[in-house]
């Protein structure tokens, strides 16, 4: 029995055998063969293979997955891409090697040229480009991807990109242990939003694999092959877990409501439109933070009115009455699109993004709010302006707000006259002055991530200063006490959208600052609506 | 007549010629020769010749400008470089080229080299390689530089590095105008140290080289070929300005007292010992803010405990009684020097820097602290931490300022026993924070400068986002106001050290709110006791 700590990203107790994500492909060795031809059929053969095995898993997830399975659809083409395929036989033929290496090689190849180009979106194609030779290797190899876990494990890795903790199997996925990766990192967001119990900052050992093991992420330990004794106090933990999860799914239905009879609107964030089926799924009594740049980042060009135009529509029309709160384009900083043309920046969280790009190109701006007036008819919907700081941004938001309604007016195109607008408050500036901008909006959403972010001046993301950030600082918890006051003695509603919303040891201080909303991870909302439900 | 706008970095206005900063280097020509010797003996002399020169502007500067003037000594050093010199040789020998084209590329060489060290040390040494090669183009054209200026112009130029600012001849030097820079950079703060009338973004035209201009710095305003009645006018504006400097040089001696009796200690910034000049030249009452930073950039490795001891000893020393506060290493963020071994941060402004490392890496901090503490038996020192952000951090500083002192104490070397020590209050946190902070303390100094960026979430240094910073924002006055009003609860005295502190229309502001300190630019501080003094 050995015991090893981590930073827990994701709460929860399993115990399970550990497997490993191998990264084969990095494995491989070059071997010089005779057979060019045998070769050559080896990997036509291990192509098709892969091929057929992704349509598979495309046709059984697309139901469950939603769009999210179309990755496994856009590797399949990728696959019968011609200048992959002829890239990895001419090095066969060139260098008369094993298949495994051409494949591997070719990988590499088509991963420098995406990964050289300065988008995310490309970018995501260059990791793609080494996921298909992945899967062409394990095809040769025999083996299968760890997303195709025939059994429940515990997954140990190194790292993982959002993209894979994405494709993993969460019905077979116990919890994840990576050696790498920060407490607020994007992995950890997505762990949560899965709610799969995650340790990161461990230190994995290869010898590990297929041995028995407990993950707490509870405390942030992992024990590696527990004694009987051991097995047998985390069992009644996960029992006791089970009991509360079993609990939890009594709570839908009911009202987000305090003892007191303060009533929560308990909604959730979403960042594409499969989110959609977990809002619904746990109950979530609204949308309060569509984070819309999703559309732009899935895009190689700028996204036409119509197209974004039939996402918001599909949205308020999934959601009914329920409220959605879009949130416009918040591109830069850390999120970067090619054909947006951003310049390098020093400090990106600190420059040229968000309402500061749609202030500065209002075309682009435009067409979004265009797009989102049009669906306003089709459900409940309200609009959202990030990264604000003063009232000046506001005043010209409205204005091109009106340009954008008298435009659709005089087309004679239909559009809700009354549409609830709010900001985020996200700035220090927008917290501090927040008496004098809650006299210009609908309502405030608090996004508590990047006002930690700039209050703290520690960026999140940055794993060297965690020692420094402290997410409950007092200076934080009063911008958000002040705004709070402010936003209700100017007759506006005031929420939190950000990854504070979700910490129950909070809630009863929310609760206490009379907040009115709170917008949590899908999976997320049924717990915080049981901790608002024994407040106060 | 014609008239152009700028965005205004120094006030002032001035009458003069303009005269464009040629970067000849950049325009030379590739000639192919027959005869390499001679054009061999063409550089040789012209290097002795540029090396003479420099020696004698050694000689001739290193009274008035001090440390500053050691960069003439060790531009001449460059150029007796062996490695240099046959590259040059090289070139000539090996391209048949005229002298020109081999000293720029070589000089480009070098450049190259040197700019690829992530150290500000070295990339500052690469500018030099720059500068050698011009100036030795220069005599083989048998030209002079801008520095050596015979006649007062108004400089029109590209860009200015901070470098090249520092080296102008400010007696020449009636103003300076660019087509670049920003009104944060670190070229606009050197204007504003040396009070010389500066404009960037102006639209500069090569045409204008040689006529007559006026320079409005006051309006941001540029006119060139004047007429006459034009000229009168601002004659008499220059009068005006004349007449007042007279009255600001009659202020030396007296109080900085408002009317209504609040004294304020106005104290003085400054980033190198030569600064100390300055400081008693306009009479400040102190220097409130000592960038000890400059030790490290200017060091090529770590400095000793004795170097620093010297440096702060000196300073001490040379400020009598007047208060030395002695900020502690704010290394990271924009100031990298290379044997720190930092890493690439996403956000360096958010990043490891200042207090951060000081904490993470104690042996640093400690042999800063055991140098300050030893040298405050000369003078009047207090030790200002920078970036604090929580109590925690206060803590731990104490417990290592305990443990050097202890350590001095056993080795019966002396230090002041009860030395004042403050925060500097630039995180929108500490501010916020800042009642719990001020009973941890002995002052507070607000670096109004990061306390900006943080608080408005942009980054100062970022051209394309002044639209959106507001250095009056509500927000930030807010903050300072709060600052004031928590340390004088507390029982604390607190000032303002960051660029706002000599902004006269926000003095009568600050003494309402009732700040004890202003620390400026060497070159503000008489006009700043002008205006408290005609503050109510």
């Amino acid at each position: 029995m050995k015991s090893v700590n981590g930073n827990s990203v994701c709460l929860g107790v399993v115990i399970g055998k550990i497997q490993f994500y191998r990264k084969n492909a990095h494995e491989i060795s070059k071997v010089i063969l005779e057979d060019i031809e045998g070769e050559k059929n080896r990997y036509l053969a291990a192509r098709d293979k892969a091929i057929q095995e992704l349509k598979e898993l495309y046709e059984n997830t697309k139901t469950s997955l939603g769009e999210d399975a179309e990755i496994f659809e856009m590797h399949g083409m990728l696959l019968e891409d011609e200048d992959y395929n002829d890239e990895v036989l001419n090095i066969i033929d060139r260098e008369h090697t094993n298949a495994e290496y051409a494949v591997f090689q070719a990988g590499e190849h088509f991963y420098d040229i995406f990964s050289n180009i300065e988008d995310e979106y490309m970018k995501n194609r260059a990791i793609d480009m080494r996921h298909i030779s992945e899967k062409v290797i394990l095809s040769l190899q025999g083996l299968h991807q760890v997303t195709q876990l025939k059994e429940p494990r515990i997954l140990a890795a190194d790292d993982l990109q959002p993209s894979e903790t994405v494709q993993l199997d969460r019905n077979m996925l116990l919890a994840f242990v990576t050696k790498k990766g920060s407490s607020n990192s994007h992995t950890a967001i997505l762990a949560r939003t899965m709610n799969i119990p995650a340790l990161v900052n461990v230190d994995i050992d290869k010898g590990w694999d297929g041995k028995l093991a407990i993950v707490d992420a509870n405390t942030g330990c992992m024990i590696i092959e527990p004694d009987e004794k051991t097995i047998e106090k985390y069992q009644r933990i996960i029992d006791e877990q089970t009991k509360q999860d079993d609990m939890l799914q009594e709570l839908k239905g009911k009202e987000s409501v305090t003892q007191n009879g303060h009533k929560v609107k308990l909604y959730a964030n979403i960042g594409n439109l499969t989110d959609l089926n977990y809002v619904i799924e746990n109950d979530a009594e609204g949308v309060g933070l569509f984070r819309s740049e999703f559309i732009y980042l899935n895009s190689n060009d700028y996204p036409t009115e119509e197209q974004s135009f039939e996402i918001y529509k599909k949205a308020a029309e999934a959601l009914g009455q329920k409220r959605l709160i879009i949130r416009t384009l918040d591109i830069g900083a850390d999120k970067k699109v090619d054909y947006f043309n951003l310049d390098e920046e020093e400090n990106p969280a600190l420059g040229y993004r968000a309402i500061r790009i749609c202030l500065k190109r209002p075309e682009i701006f435009k067409t979004q709010l265009r797009a989102i007036l049009r669906a306003s008819i089709y459900g409940n919907i309200s609009i959202m302006y990030p990264m604000i700081t003063s009232v000046e941004e506001i005043t010209s938001i409205k204005t091109i707000v009106n340009e954008v309604r008298a435009e659709l007016d005089a087309e004679k195109i239909p559009s809700k006259k009354d549409i609830e607008q709010g900001i985020m408050i996200e700035t220090p500036a927008a917290a501090i002055i927040s008496d004098v901008l809650a006299k210009e909006v609908d309502f405030f959403s608090i996004g508590t991530n990047d006002l930690s972010q700039y209050t703290l001046a520690i960026d999140r993301m940055n794993d060297k200063l965690e020692d420094f950030f402290d997410s409950h600082h007092e200076a934080i918890l009063r911008l958000i006490e002040l705004t709070v006051k402010n936003a209700h003695n100017n007759g506006i509603w005031v929420g939190i959208c950000g990854e504070l919303g979700s910490d129950t040891s909070l809630t009863q201080k929310f609760m206490d600052m009379g907040i009115d909303e709170l917008s949590v991870s899908p999976s997320k909302v049924l717990k915080v609506r049981q901790i608002i439900r024994s407040c106060k």
